[in-house]
């Protein structure tokens, strides 16, 4: 259709596009406004007419981000349709800045679909850090466990098919099904909360699973308004923050001014004089991780695998309890 | 452009329009995302394709708005650029579900345009209500006020080009401007806290030169989201809440059940008995006029007076202290 | 302790107090700011000292609450310290205006406790509510329900424990867990969002398992601030929203002004000229209730069921699996 | 009075009273909720009993920080009495999560208090920073402002107060009264929130005025929860975030790991390197900022300067224009 509206090819070309995530869940960008040429034009409380060229508005953009000037940036909005299990969804959920719809179980009848993790992803506690996963678990131990899960599955779904049966009220139906099952939503973001939820979720120390949302949202995002898409990767996802003990330390390290920052010789600051300071072993880590040289992570989609909102949908439909089609 | 997303007509013929309001602001819609189709999608949490009726749209919209499932509409948004007097964007901005991008009295040099009300917007100090005006004053008293008016902008103004003149920082200059002066901004909101704003801004209480603004929104929500400003008006807008005790004496005078309402003969509840189950003067005043038949509003826009953006700037940009153009 | 805060007695006797909901759920306030005074004093934006009649501060909340003057009353705080199923926590967490902080799964134990319905609420599929529930269902069904979540309880249970006993990462070993399974959480509301919480909340369109929840945390409000909950009841509660169409069929029933109300002999209007009008066959049974005597609920504490943090603590603690204690 | 809750002696010492800001201004803390043994509560969802040692709170609560797990400080509220002239509640109101009530000019009188810029604070404008100020006026041009500010506060005064004679409605009375003139609120802020407004405000970059009110309200969050204050301006105030292209220029001067942090002897990144790498001549002189050793700012309160609340209100109330007391 024809519209006077800001309109980025990009985007267009993956709108309603579904792509797939995990074993049955998936993302699609179902709507957007606006794009970088917005951020700035709200920056600059500028009428509409009159361009500006593509240096000017990525100087600007990262000027707004280095500066924390974040308002420009909740002028653009994108819409996205996702599937996810609700152990997933309940830390999506988490982000109070989206406006959501999902799928009620009160309402409507349930797919029968259930996240099963993959032989890689299936770790042990780890040692390090207290809420995640880490090294590869005994593959027996990944057997009993995935046909652990399919028996309780299929028990789950029968006597969720069963009460649907007796006429029981879904709301009560559905108590007992688990947190592997996958349910869906609308969710609608603007870029600068999107960008806020990005670094969260794309972050090692969230859950592997929405990891993976993160990565397709993030692909999205550089469709959409890839200027803020490149500042957000230099100032906050690549970017670390220096605490005040690490900018003491630093400074006897480097010499810095306008003609480029260099060492100073034989400078040495030591972990005794780092905690000394104040820091934990845990922070002398974050440090030296700090001061590594930072990836370029890429999070261009792999179009190949978009599907349409048809094939998606029969998915979804066909796993709904079958006596009730 | 073309484009995939959602498209109204009848929002692309006014978008990019500047509507005027008041002696110098204005209201222009420059961009939108959804419309009640997509309310309607987000609540069933549907796939992109297929369509509904009409019927079944305004249906289940009405639904949602009597039973205040408001999360769907919030999946539509609006964004506008408007001008306003100073005093008139400080009650607009408490409105804190919008994002805003204000023009910077820090950073630009500000338009010395400022608000005069109309001989019929000069009012007395209302005696029913606190906050409110009524009745004219005198013409003398308005005459004097207008010279009072115009000699304290021209020094206001000229205070403001000297200091800007002696190269005195902006932020300081501008601390003596009044607050009858335009300021603008872009500002973007989802419907369903436009329809809330709407309602508390259209409301007689609300100030007379901010609800100009509302209902220029009004018209332009109409055109975006048709069933949804209908519904807005039938159930908010001109819709008043029975509290316990109108409850109460209601039941008295009338029954209802599903064939109809009808009166009961004789019945009456006086304004004795109506305090003494807790009404007040005023609160009895109130219930009368929920009782009244309702009027029917119409926010239809005027596209006659729609101006564009190069003609709306010009009258901006010309108002800038004249020694910096 | 000693503090020059506003203290509230009825609130202070049950702080800290764990009011027990459904079989092993509770809700605990654990702090509170402000009281119906606080409310008054930023309306009024007065100074600390000074006091002021209880009728007029009553007088101000009413008048503030009927016309939507509704930033006072986000100047009173309350936190809760509750336990829940999952399903009701997944209906509890949209409302987006609260702070949440809930145990993780990742990084805790979860207990063992899983919400079983009572026999009372174990319902069919309500004909008239497309989400809710009604009638009763046969006993057999029930017993039968019962035996399958027990099983499935034992099953999901025993798979959770050996995970953890296997060392497999917490953040995978909870996946398969019930939405029957409770969880908790600290949660924060500021005292205008609470009421509009509450609104939704004991509606009878509300899940029967969350306004469990929502009538104890009332009772809490009820005590915290004894003016704002009255005019909550009278004017939200109780109210009910005439709509356009409504008003326009009362009008012709009933004539009010200042002396009060009274029927209009033989005034009829019929469920064909409703219908015409445009109110569904739906909406025309909702008038009906409006025009009802209201209840007049209650939502009174029973403090003979408080319970002290140790006792709740012992019982959460107990059904963590037990070879990790 | 008695009190169950948390309560805090530094927090109590000031409560109620008022630390004066600018020539008429003044912030008090009027109420608190929780310190930082509740964020530690909310953190670990934790019931109300038991103790732990500060230095465990001290170590969670900068572990928190650090890793953005900023719902815990959610927990903890503060309120605030202030009165700031209009320009600068202007920018103060942006901070869209608080809850606000300001002293309306359309129901209240307002007192004829302006401010003046001090002889210090009277700069130009900043040639690198397009919003700011730097280096000093000439005196005369001082004294010639503060002629014409007192000369077009004593007319704005005066048509005011005659406006208000003539019993003109005071929302039009106050119109064309300047942003120099006091307003005030009641202002709330969980401590999550209220420590991002002091990063923005407490920035160089903030305007003068603002900044001296986040100066005093820090200095009432070190009373409230002093091991969060702590943390924040350890790792947000004395923190700087080293980009992607900082931190790929400063791992070729610095190695590190965990026995701590050394320079690489002789090595350089020029400036032409650091453009080649993408960054500006600002940022160029940004990261030279960031490699410098951090200030040790502190906030601490002048307690000598506390006034009453019946000392500020007498101010106040004598500045209403005096034909109305």
């Amino acid at each position: 259709m024809e519209t006077k509206r800001p309109t980025i090819p990009a985007a267009e070309e993956i709108l309603g596009g579904y792509f797939p995530v995990l074993d049955h869940g998936f993302v699609s960008l179902v709507d957007y406004m606006g794009s970088d040429e917005d951020v700035e034009r709200a920056a600059r409380v500028s009428y509409g007419y009159g361009t500006r060229k593509v240096s000017q508005t990525r100087g600007l953009i990262r000027y707004l981000r280095r500066h924390r000037h974040t308002t420009p940036s909740e002028m653009v909005e994108l819409k996205f349709h996702c599937a996810m299990p609700m152990f997933v969804a309940r830390q999506w959920i988490r982000h109070r800045t989206a406006s959501v719809n999902e799928t009620s179980g009160r309402y409507s009848l349930m797919p029968l679909l259930f996240y099963t993790p993959g032989k890689d992803q299936f770790q042990l506690q780890s040692r390090s850090n207290n809420q995640g996963r880490e090294g590869g678990a005994p593959p027996e131990v990944y057997k009993e466990a995935v046909e652990r899960w399919e028996r309780l599955r299929k028990e789950s779904g029968d006597t969720y098919a069963w009460l649907l049966g007796e006429d029981v009220a879904r709301e009560l139906a559905r108590i007992d099904l688990p947190l592997s099952m996958y349910t869906q939503w609308y969710w609608k973001m603007d870029l600068h909360n999107l960008l806020h939820f990005l670094s969260l979720r794309v972050d090692p120390r969230a859950q592997w699973e929405i990891r993976q949302y993160a990565h397709v949202i993030a692909g999205m995002v550089k469709r959409v308004a890839p200027l803020s898409y490149e500042a957000w990767v230099d100032y906050d996802l690549e970017g670390r923050v220096l605490t005040r003990v690490d900018r003491d330390a630093l400074s006897r390290l480097v010499a810095a001014d306008e003609a480029g920052v260099h060492a100073r010789d034989g400078a040495v600051v030591g972990a005794q004089e780092l905690k000394a300071a104040g820091l934990s072993a845990r922070e002398i880590t974050e440090l030296a991780e700090k001061l590594r040289a930072p990836d370029h992570p890429d999070f261009e989609l792999d179009l190949s695998t978009m599907k349409t909102a048809e094939d998606v949908a029969k998915e979804m439909y066909e796993a709904v309890p079958g006596t009730f089609e």
